[in-house]
């Protein structure tokens, strides 16, 4: 597969926009994304940027992103946080997720940090999967806890 | 009860690494704490820190903390992870995690944030009762995957 993983730049953003709102229709949260192109363009491509995304091209069309900052664990110190990482349905099972993944893991380790950490839905088996035979642990006695504020 | 919340000092620190130590025994990982106090130093109370810190005060001691900082959801857009709210274990039950809490939450309020996300151990009832009598939904699909990097 010739595909090109690289750092994602503004003029990304639609395509971005477009893979999030993919994966929460996968999710079975079609009317989730709450974002617009110019919140992306805030948080990651302004002065108070906090989050760095990578791109993977193919073909001129943006197919695959890994979204990712900066945690801090109390036990571990700074981590890194996978908060998307999302490949176009017809472009799965060709590589391209190990592929972004091995770069955010690589990032992580230059930086000399310990640990990579993100979410899974446990009923999405094949995602599951694959980052138990990547080497990660996948904990269930973790809840996620969110509080909405409505504003 | 005539406790007082306020942001951590540097001063803190000490204690600060102490309550983590607690919660940790208390979590049955008893050894999972690998930061020092220069690790809370560098990312807390230095130019490059990006955790905050709230700690609670009774009679001149550090009773309990919280220790939030930034994350970006690409369905809500910024938002606050709470990455530890501890209370030591002999004040427990006295309103001081409530009163932590609604602090953060009013940090988030205050700069138009739309959600504020923890975790929870889910054998832990008593925080999970108390985090939903709070108005929080506790999510039990998703699951924490951890990659460790050995360096």
């Amino acid at each position: 597969m010739d595909f090109n993983i690289r750092k994602a730049q503004e003029k990304d953003i639609p395509s971005i926009l477009h893979l999030i709102q993919e994966l929460a229709t996968f999710e079975k949260e079609p009317d989730a994304v709450e974002i617009s192109e110019e919140t992306l363009r805030k948080y990651g491509f302004s002065e108070e940027a906090y989050f760095q995304c990578l791109v993977c091209e193919f073909r001129q069309e943006i197919v695959g992103m890994a979204l990712f900052y900066p945690r801090f664990s109390t036990w571990k110190g700074k981590t890194i946080h996978l908060e998307d990482l999302i490949v176009t349905q017809k472009m799965r099972g060709k590589g391209i997720g190990k592929a972004l993944l091995d770069q955010v893991v690589q990032i992580a380790t230059d930086q000399g940090l310990k640990r990579v950490e993100w979410v899974v839905l446990n009923w999405n088996t094949p995602a599951v999967e694959f980052y138990k035979k990547y080497g990660a642990k996948v904990l269930s006695d973790w809840d996620t806890v969110q509080l909405e504020i409505n504003t």
